[in-house]
């Protein structure tokens, strides 16, 4: 990961590009922004920008060596070292999050499930184990983030928890506020938001 | 729901603050956006700007009439009428958001599911109907929001139905971008543009 920041949506943008990219054949050494932008029906003006923002621009007449981009784009992303991350609260959304495997692509990946349940289980590909071994495991694992999909009602004492266990970043599905320390990385994920915001656009 | 818009932070907020107005003792007939803020832990200027949007401005000394406020917020949110919303995909994604009941409080009711199953099922308190079945229910129930959970492969052809069976709004859950005709709203959700963000940050 390269030290300066990158917008929001550009970053959002960089996993299509990316999968466009590595599906490309391998003799297609160069490939332009606009063939890009064709490709994957975005604006011109767009893609060329974002690219600029992780790559530099392109030769003119040519565009992009293929093979740099890819690794450009990988390395904004940070794919080349993964960030582990653990979810607590294993219910059907929190299994969902587990079963996802396109967070690899954006550079972290989910290692094991915590829930409030005494004995470990196995649950499709992640292990779920008990949330009193999760400080030892996320110290064991490196784990710098903390994704929370329990209810509302235990998801601060969760949230202690995960700072305990000495994450960076906690995401945090609750319906609630949390609270954390300083220096601790806290997004609020609420679902529900974008439906309002339909809702209230089509009511008009 | 009334005919100008506020911001889309302004609205996240209001479900919070309808939560907490709700749970006040009837006998507390006004109430101050100072005390608001506190007991939400938000910023006091906030709350002002909140509420003004949805209330105009409080009592000087008094601050607002805890039912108008209520009737105001819940106004805004669209509760007084639900929209029928209809989700496609019943995977842990898709039966995690029928299941989850936080979005009446927004003014959107997921009243069924479909999936490419052929018979219905009833899963939890909603039914699981088959996908052919669509065109007919959401003319029939007036469906005006169609919520996208299936795999990427197959997201095409459900917005397609889904735009057929007359859905003002798309909101789409699969990892590709969708064409919908001009006049149809469409909000793509990517879940793994926030842990994205999270790493950004944490990984400088």
């Amino acid at each position: 990961m390269n030290g300066y920041s990158i917008p929001k949506a550009t970053l959002g943008r960089l996993p299509q590009y990316l999968a466009y990219l590595r599906s490309l054949p391998e003799m297609r050494h160069t490939i332009s922004a606009t063939a890009i932008a064709k490709a994957l029906s975005l604006g011109d003006v767009q893609v060329r920008k974002d690219l600029a923002a992780v790559s530099g621009a392109g030769k003119p007449k040519i565009g992009y060596e293929t093979d740099q981009l890819i690794t450009d784009i990988e390395s904004h992303l940070g794919c080349e070292r993964l960030t582990n991350a653990v979810l607590v609260g294993a219910g059907k959304l929190g299994r969902a999050l587990l079963d996802y495997d396109g967070f690899e692509d954006f550079g972290v990946k989910i290692i094991a499930g915590f829930d409030c349940n005494e004995t470990a289980l196995k649950k499709g590909a992640k292990e779920i184990l008990p949330i009193r071994d999760i400080g030892a495991y996320c110290r064991k694992h490196d784990v710098k983030i903390g994704i929370i999909t329990v209810g509302g009602g235990s998801a601060q004492d969760v949230c202690d928890k995960l700072v305990e266990s000495e994450v960076e970043a906690i995401w945090n599905f609750a319906p609630v506020a949390l609270k954390v320390p300083n220096g601790i990385l806290l997004k609020q994920e609420n679902l529900a938001l974008s439906l309002a915001y339909l809702n209230n656009q089509i009511s008009k």
